[in-house]
């Protein structure tokens, strides 16, 4: 659990870098009305802390042409083999996020595509592991919400307390 | 389908903020060899263009405490009802993806949360949204990966061709 | 079970028809060495029969840019509306195919969308449907096969026995 | 998408079509009041266009005794083996649709049959191709809409707009 | 649990009745050298004892037409109507079996119908029972055994022990 | 279809042995006014129109310390084994009942055992036979009805319009 | 996570008691060669921490005619009234154990009853309680294993690390 | 079925023992104004007739650090290694209780874990098992109930009639 106490200036860091992960300390530090090595004091701290372990960028996958999401769900042949597969499955880029997970699935991924034709072949692709017994595929009709911000500003509120 | 182009100069560019988001453009163009100018303008062209729409913080949720992770598939009584509980899931900090989906659920979610009792607790709140019929969870034992830019990479070598 | 028995003469005229259904009555009284009269008799006998009872145009949906095909399986409130329900499917032209089941769904269906925006959109008029209780849907990554003229070979090279 | 676009005399030639593939084209031209060669020069650019690609046979399979129909979800052990079982299934006439789907099944087929004997013999066929796992099938108690020309037209009406 | 205990007459007398349930007594009586009231005393005590409760008549249901088999599973709306849906199954004279099952149905049926129309009416007629929510069907492609009389013999067996 | 027609002397006698298939001709001949003979020549034609095959015991499963029922679905490796695995499961007494079945199990039976340890007994016996991939049982609370008279007078009724 | 350390005594006590609850503590004095003023200092101690929370009774449950274990998944109406449903189960004394789970089920039971007679009454007595929507029920064939000393035995172990 | 009768003062030793295994006989006896002696021989009385087999231990899992209790599900690949792999489950003390079962499931275990990730492993340590097809693991949000002693008052109660 988390132990780390955040104070009030830590606390309108972090609320700026949400905003705007790029804006340069010395914007901060005349918002706030501190210096700017204060500020590069405490986000140094905070990154020590794991509190902020980098950045991100955010692209516009629709428009990228990349507007196809499914969920994988992977039968293992063996679980002995979840590390290998793993592996393979970090060689396909259009799988971003994997799971271990031990209701139903063994495994279980987010796939981003460009179409219906091109996920059917990230799919192949994941069937033709070794060790890969079956897959399961959900498709995405709509991704409605995709927003880690809501929760950054939650976790940062509940350590000022 | 994504028809802009990208030249050697914008993919060496992006390559240096997937790396670093934060990197400053001053920084870039002494290392292309380019004015901070020529920088800026690549970058908004390629903001514009949606090919960056903006940059996030990465926290490392483990040590701040939210290491538990659940999928929620909802199950909706009617499907008019879809946008009225999406708009109660994103009053819920704690859930930072939704799909509508339209294979087995409706919608389908990620949780974030910091254990077994604070899952509970989101899923109940979830389930008592009105017009959420009955909800499934499915419980990740690890978050083997989450990782988007070898996707971004792979998008933008793409682009080059 | 099919009583009708096909001569030598009907089973050629059928293959020619199935080969192109357009195929004027005269090329084929030629290329058989039958008077157009005897094609027609032909012809006309087995339309009473039941055997032929039209024809219908082929489109290439792919280049029409409709390639997204689904099946959706309907579950009702009450068996007792099934009736009303298939009327209120029949007024969806993207629906080309509805059967009663007794399985798990009540009513299955096979829909042709242009993407996955527009079959969203098809599915949600469906699920609105009163006497409607929930969909599953199962998105075809390819049709692989859409072909009757075997199944009409097989069954007319029967009838010659 | 579709970029073509329909004028008012493609239209009504296809909705001719439509009612009556075998219509001749100077029954169509006498209609429309326009030349069969301009009848002929419009229905080869709109098969040229893919608009129009054929036409086929319509049966009565309840008269001609094939009034069983299956829809069989197949599981293959491998999905390297899809192009070689979908070649199989292709020799077994009484399969008229098969897709490549990705959720619970790896294929999925459509069969007509004479009974529920036959049904069982042309489903025992596809449970022995090299390759297929299992099979599941749900069976059709009716088919209450097969109807292609409502999607067609609501196509072509699209295509004047 | 059984107590009573059969001797080497009464096996015998019942290996006989299975064989043909009209066997006259006198017939048993001459084949095993006893007189006919010792057969008629033996079974009116098996009788009481409850081994022979009476007999039925056997038909070939499919020269008859009834060739169409299903099981039908019943989710119902509350366990407290289970007596009454089964009263109005027990009006049903083509639902021959029904169970109280506590798995995923709460009542289980065999229906015999004479074909898939047929089928489709009875299985509306149960779906319409007041307190049936919901009906899942399992379609017989052949009765491969059908055959009390190896358990009837398995059972008179141990009772000699 | 059946086509035999029963008059209204065949449909009596039938009701006759329904209600007890061991009643003496003799007994049916004096009730209905007519002569033993005329029983016998009738019986004898409808068993060979195959209306009536036999008749079986009844007994009284529960007294006999069979109380346990339960329906265990098959899944086979092959279907090509189905008829070997038949022939096995055909040696154990304790099934009576299996059918080929092409929903979600290759075969489907029922069983009648002691108790919860004896059923144990023999699904392990199905569960080891040569080409039985795995099994899925359902338990049986209680059997509410298991009534073929009902049918049987519905089909002689059918038969006499 | 358990920050209690145990000290060679402790784990000897614990040892003696796990054995048999019922162990005088003079006599575990006497083996240990300690003072029983210590045993009982070294308990209070134990309690206290909640490393012991006191003993329960062991019954043979199958000689008392309790031998049939059903597990029972629950669907509820709604989850806000999971606490009502549970302390209505709390009533029913055939329910050993209960969990709130999130996946399928909201609720899962142990029941333990007499015989199928009896579990059906119990599992009816769960299905009407106000807000039980549905039941699912899995029938134990026998509980080879229900031992929870392995357990404490590796937890102590562990806490004299 | 239990045939032991229970009387009052048997009755009353066994409330005293339920609401406190380790209450010292000679406190029983003083309570029930009888000699320690009498105490003794109804309890021997009482073990050997089975009432009672022994005591066990109550731990607070959730304040050791063991809070974490999930449900496993196991396939076998053939039910003849039910017994192999029961030996090799018994070797793993987190599996507290082990059923074989004949539904979905070959077996169906109960897990008591540190937290997710020490589940992980002890999963991974039953799917590695040989027999072990596939598991399926549903998790506990919170033990509602766990308490035998109603069960065992209900027993007892049940004995005295």
């Amino acid at each position: 659990m988390a132990k780390f106490k955040l104070d009030e200036t830590d606390h309108k860091i972090l609320g700026m870098l949400i905003d705007n992960t790029r804006t340069p300390f010395t914007d901060i530090a005349k918002k706030l009305l501190i210096s700017a090595g204060t500020v590069h004091v405490r986000v140094k701290k905070m990154e020590e802390a794991g509190i902020i372990t980098g950045s991100s960028l955010s692209l516009d996958y629709q428009k990228l042409g990349y507007s196809f999401i499914a969920y994988v769900g992977i039968f293992l042949e063996k679980t002995s083999q979840t590390q290998f597969v793993l592996n393979r499955i970090n060689e396909i880029p259009y799988v971003t996020v994997a799971h271990i997970t031990t209701g139903k699935f063994n495994l279980f991924c987010k796939v981003r595509a460009r179409n219906t034709e091109h996920a059917k072949q990230v799919i192949f692709k994941i069937d033709d592991i070794d060790g890969v017994y079956r897959t399961e595929t959900m498709i995405s009709m709509e991704e409605s919400l995709n927003d880690k911000t809501r929760l950054m500003r939650s976790i940062f509120d509940e350590m000022m307390k």
